[in-house]
């Protein structure tokens, strides 16, 4: 059974899997890779404050190592304003070679690209010599508790081993085989509230404003180089994103200012580290106030090895370009992978990912099934 | 006719004249002045995009100079939370020797004073070389564009000058006879806005965050030592009084911030000295900004000299104090009417000010009276 990528796509942008909504999606992936031979187990949890999320994990070929997964998620990010959208966003719709919709892009495509690439493999090799699998999740797009987290412990508790994992984000900046990642930095979000005491203007030593000090402190957080990066990665980055206070009269001291800011950074920082930091800093400048930090994870890296140069030798056979391996962007369920086994991510191109009208062009479906399906190729020593 | 400072400040008070709204409060004034013999013009202003409002001019004793006028103000602040108040705020109760209401301090009170003092003056003085008169406005708590401003153009076009203004306004932080004010700061509101790029905070190279640029200038705006006062007043001052971003997404780097500070100044700073300062800081930060300026007014002095001479030696010898000659706290129309003649101000005590359950205790109403009543006897060399 051969499956098309581009009809494959189209049947999971029509199922409306908003997170945390699965609305079918899963159940399009099941029957497709069942069709295949996949053994599949739903993996649905639910937590206390979270939302349930429902997940899949399938793998073809027995108990044998080592084990290939393709690891992605089927929710997709909402779609804004939907008056915003050329074509309905659920709809699937192929105008002049390019194929609209949610997830067309951030992932469904690739997804439907690395089941396409299997059909195609398995035609010819029934018997492989390890297993192919794959880690689809539901909650990748939302808060990530009920997904790929729960799915690694239950594959340990179940004597599931990864051996390479191959992450379908977008990761393409312009075109199919410009980029793959080999890291992604971890991320640390933090609110700082300064606190001080109300007042009017005019009589400011009645007062304490607690503006100066968070300014003062907000200068020294967003002035200082935390290191210049390293090899593999750019320098960690703190981005101050909002300062809220809200006071409405002019001639009125508030009592408390909040700002937020983010922390993108490399393997040369901690969470923890960082959060150390940022308490010095605050304690320097005096003052009262409450910090609440939350760090999404720590950066990952999987050096240059037999995984990148799979994903390499597979583009520049394909497309004849030599793709960059890169730590940039944003965080994905990598960082969660990492700690099981050696993981990269390649997929489709990034430009429309989150937006509206975001697309997927049949081409670029065609080169990335033919690249996942030379990675197969290589990987299993076809 | 003798008029009662305690029943004349109830009946001001029962006038519920929430700024635009006269609510008959300047009725009550007129038809007491007119039984005094004092001739009334109002003097209704309007102007577009401001609230019309109705304001009063009185004199008695003919054309002659000098011409030694009150001034103050018959519109008071809303009462906040009316279920805050132990009594009805437009009521007028009086408890324990204290009377309640909006406007019993601010300034209702000290109008009730200055009446009561005039009608005890003119008891014995029909006939008096000079004149004595009421210039009070409806708009003081409001923009202050229909008000005293427009009263003192009128004035001069009517070639009715001023020769000694005393403004009623609350001025006495503790008790009767504390503080006199012989001069306010002026008031800079400045809104500043900075623009950016928005974009992602993993990619902020393509993005151009607008709250570093904010935050070094305000660093600057609010560590310059503006000046070290004078003589007469306490160093010039700055305040940031809110910063508000309004970014939800902790990942989206904001293309605006916003910031609002106040200046409060003294008359080393010239309004539009102050103005060229702020924006050559922003320029020395550089990038794209936006500057919204609005001054209320230079700072006003009159220097030690007859004007205050009467207040002191009244205030010595109704409660044997000295008082204090200030120029602390807030603005007052004083700034307007500096340029027609020499002014002060000399009221109630301003604890209960713009408050809830604002009060005026029966004996300071009393006390007030009498000072003003020595004023009259002093200046008129009775």
């Amino acid at each position: 059974m051969k499956i098309d990528p581009v009809k494959f796509t189209q049947d999971l942008i029509r199922c409306p899997s908003i997170t945390p909504l699965d609305a079918g999606a899963l159940d399009v992936l099941q029957s497709a890779l069942e069709g295949l031979g996949f053994v599949c187990t739903r993996l649905p949890f639910s937590e206390e404050g979270a939302d349930d999320v429902d997940n899949l994990y399938a793998r073809f070929g027995g108990d044998t190592a080592p084990n290939f997964c393709f690891a992605g998620h089927t929710d997709v990010v909402p779609v804004g304003s939907k008056d915003g959208w050329q074509s309905d966003p659920f709809a699937g719709e192929i105008k002049d070679g390019i194929l609209y919709g949610r997830g067309a892009s951030d992932m469904k495509g690739a997804i439907a690209a690395f089941v396409a690439a299997v059909s195609d493999f398995l035609e010819g090799h029934r018997e492989i010599k390890g297993s192919i699998s794959f880690l689809i999740t539901g909650d990748e797009e939302g808060p990530a508790v009920n997904g790929t987290i729960k799915m690694l412990k239950w594959l340990e508790e179940n004597g599931e081993k990864l051996d390479y994992c191959l992450v379908g984000e977008p990761t393409n900046p312009g075109k199919i085989g410009d980029m793959a990642k080999i890291g992604r930095r971890g991320s640390l979000n933090t609110t700082l509230t300064v606190v001080g005491t109300q007042g009017h203007v005019a009589y400011p030593h009645l007062a304490d404003n607690p503006i100066p000090r968070l300014v003062k402190m907000l200068d020294i957080l967003q002035s200082h180089t935390l290191d210049e990066g390293t090899e593999h990665f750019q320098p960690s980055n703190l981005e101050v994103v909002t300062i809220d206070v809200g006071n409405t009269a002019s001639n009125v001291i508030p009592a408390e200012a909040v700002a937020k800011f983010n922390i993108r950074f490399n393997n040369l920082q901690t969470d923890q580290g960082l959060q150390d930091w940022i308490r010095a800093v605050c304690d320097s400048v005096g003052g009262t106030y409450r910090l609440e930090m939350k760090a999404s994870g720590d950066a990952f890296l999987t050096p240059p090895g037999p995984l990148s140069t799979l994903i390499s030798d597979a583009v520049r056979k394909v497309t004849g370009e030599t793709v960059e391996l890169s730590t940039t962007g944003g965080t994905s369920d990598a960082r969660f992978i990492k700690n099981h086994c050696p993981v990269s991510e390649f997929g489709l191109v990034n430009k429309t990912m989150h937006k509206v009208d975001e697309c997927v062009s049949l081409h670029d479906l065609e080169l990335l099934t033919k690249i996942y399906r030379e990675i197969l190729g290589d990987f299993f020593k076809e």
